[in-house]
């Protein structure tokens, strides 16, 4: 168990979930609190979830390109204790190509994450097409992973990452679209307290999807509550049955996010809250 | 150039969109058709999208797991040409561990589709937590590889794609989901005709996201054409901007759907219409 000033996030040390954690400390003024490395999204919030009161994690839970992390959401639900995002950043995402080798011709291989590996398709296709293509568990990961290999292999991740492991950078902004940003969360088991700027996220599902959808976000609409986000994910029950992800204006606090939340209830057959937070800022 | 009676998918032998791509062959009294092959999701849209009136294309585009397919949709709304979905089906997924080995514990490292991987993730955490992930183009695809592999490699796919390349099949059903189902569509450059049991499947994107969405879903209500799917994507442009993918109930040739298409164009900054079809049925 550890103390309420350590942060949990998705290593090995290079990965931009760690920058992340480094700005939340950073705007939480705790600067030099304890950092734990965990190898997946799924280990940083099973961490979080067994852990005491205090620890707080960092996950990815959207890109600009890629769309909703799956593997955070899906597993944020299944989480076991109450989990609550307290805080989001958004950071710019500039993958590199890096390498023991100095020539881009000698790569064979490149390992990278699901989502990084996806940023950088067209890249890969126009520069690499014969290359294979090696799954690793985050980007950092994947460029650690360099380090037992020969030339023939090149990693995809952050220039942070290339100068943690001491390798080299063959390519610099290799993402197909430039404007590549991913939003990340800070969660943890204590619920933010209001500032009067805040977003929340919640997830629900409803019985008769296509009317009982609209209904829902039109009491949202009608409250004068804007969303600012909304996907849905399959059930995982059935076919055609789906969860929706909303964020919207306001606290679970304030009296008409309260209201608007009973207004829903007769439409909904699945709830959960997913926290209240100040909403980032540029 | 290919005539009206061929069909195109993602190959190579063996994979769940070749049984789709037989399914919609036998649906369309087109037994015997010329079948074409191409790699990957991309390259089936492209050949549909360069080739003359007639050819038709087999693609999966929903998982009733892992949700959307991205490479499907996002790649639909590059086609250079105007591509229609024609008609979609629902096959079970079961997925198999294959090998050229006989035994589970000399497996060291894993091959299969990124969707086959994600469905499939206990299954490996729980029986092969050190093996490592290598991504590929299809399951198929995954399975042929093994061909020139040893047998500390597996692949992901169908029982099928093993029976077709003489390969060991481990373990049957390894999905961690057992209601695991995918939609497939058959997309070519004409449209389908009015059947009088039709789903219109578009994407859309707002300006003023909160607010406008939920107009547009209350035309569709008012109208009372039932959404039976709807997700957003997003727009690659700006963060926070989506496009809407949605599917309700109707043909693109009832008047009831014209209008509906006339009253969202106020709130709508950027339309397509992705085809209307026969609705599948069990």
């Amino acid at each position: 168990m550890k103390n309420s000033r350590a942060v949990v996030y998705m290593g090995p040390a290079g990965s931009y979930t760690e920058m992340a954690a480094k700005q939340f400390c950073k705007n939480l003024g705790m600067q030099g609190c304890e950092l734990i490395l965990q190898p997946s999204i799924l280990k940083v919030i099973d961490y979080v979830d067994n852990c005491t009161d205090g620890l707080l994690g960092v996950i990815p839970i959207e890109n600009s390109i890629e769309g909703i992390v799956r593997e955070t959401v899906d597993n944020l639900l299944l989480a076991k204790s109450s989990l609550f995002i307290q805080s989001e950043t958004v950071l710019p995402i500039s993958h590199c190509l890096i390498s023991k080798a100095s020539e881009l011709n000698t790569i064979k291989k490149i390992i990278s994450y699901t989502q990084a590996l996806a940023q950088c398709q067209r890249f890969m296709a126009d520069n690499l097409p014969a290359a294979g293509i090696i799954n690793s568990s985050s980007t950092s990961e994947a460029v650690k992973q360099l380090l037992e290999l020969d030339e023939t292999y090149a990693a995809i991740g952050s220039e942070y990452a290339a100068e943690i492991y001491g390798l080299n950078v063959l390519r610099k902004e290799i993402n197909d679209h430039s404007n590549n940003q991913t939003r990340f969360v800070l969660i943890g088991r204590e619920q933010a307290l209001q500032t009067g700027e805040d977003k929340t996220s919640i997830v629900f599902s409803t019985q008769n999807k296509p009317g009982d959808l609209v209904r829902v976000l039109n009491i949202f609409d009608r409250a004068g509550l804007n969303l600012s986000y909304i996907e849905s994910r399959p059930s995982k029950k059935c076919f055609g049955e789906y969860n929706f992800f909303i964020d919207f204006e306001g606290h679970i606090e304030d009296t008409i996010v309260k209201d608007v939340l009973v207004q829903i209830e007769p439409y909904i057959t699945f709830y959960r809250f997913l926290g209240s937070y100040p909403a980032f800022k540029k």
